[in-house]
């Protein structure tokens, strides 16, 4: 196990507001963006204080890499997406986290980023079923650990 | 050093004529986007055919993240900007490549993402300043060949 940050150590509640809990990685949280126009997860890493990818100790720098690349491979194992887009901006909510989203052409922002687009929330079934899909793929990761 | 992909290599034409060269790390391209607007680099790893991060093989996905994490150091330390953003996108360039932008508060797009914003080229002059900037911070890395 990688060991918490000694500065307690908790999901910003913009994040919290806007996304489904899906679980945890050994150092980052796994959430579903609630917008139903992409296959969209976040990971924070579990790390207070923690802004800019440079602000993580190299270890946890290449922990995250790790943890992109699995849940990216698991996102586009469920979605078979023509493109992955990924990005750490915080230009909203400070906190460090990164978007791994899954993009078609022809979706409701292609071929523009999705930031700052309009959400459109996921009928709940939907949501369940999306957060249950990627859990089942990140299950096989070793050290995964479902949301209640 | 690491070696070259047996696939031949270069850089993307698009990429090639919206920025310009600083040098090579040991596996990523590094060169300025022409946009006046904000302090922008690109990483291209020279790995022929790849497209997605998870293209990469794991020893390249780990590299990388060091090569981002050098550069957005560089950056920050040149710029002094509020917030990096680092993206990998790819919906109209499809070789895989990494933004790492230097954003202000204030800036022509801000809080929004600098993707699909209209560029104000550099002059001349301003362009080669910036450039040699950057040179000048990533020529305390070990392996950076600066651009001819």
């Amino acid at each position: 196990m990688i060991p918490e940050s000694r500065e307690t150590w908790s999901l910003h509640p913009k994040l919290a507001a806007d996304t489904v809990p899906v679980g945890d990685l050994p150092l980052s949280n796994v959430a579903a963006m609630n917008d139903a126009n992409y296959p969209w997860l976040i990971l924070t890493p579990r790390r207070g204080g923690a802004v800019e990818l440079i602000d993580l100790v190299e270890a946890d720098q290449a922990r995250l890499m790790q943890e992109i690349a699995m849940v990216a491979r698991a996102l586009k194992a469920i979605t078979a997406c023509d493109k992955l887009n990924i990005g750490a901006l915080g230009n909203l909510v400070p906190q460090l986290h990164v978007h791994i989203v899954g993009r078609r052409r022809g979706d409701a922002a292609w071929p523009s980023p999705v930031w700052g687009q309009t959400p459109r929330p996921y009928a709940p079934a939907a949501a369940a079923r999306f957060v249950r899909q990627v859990q089942g793929q990140l299950e096989a990761a070793e050290d995964f650990r479902k949301a209640d």
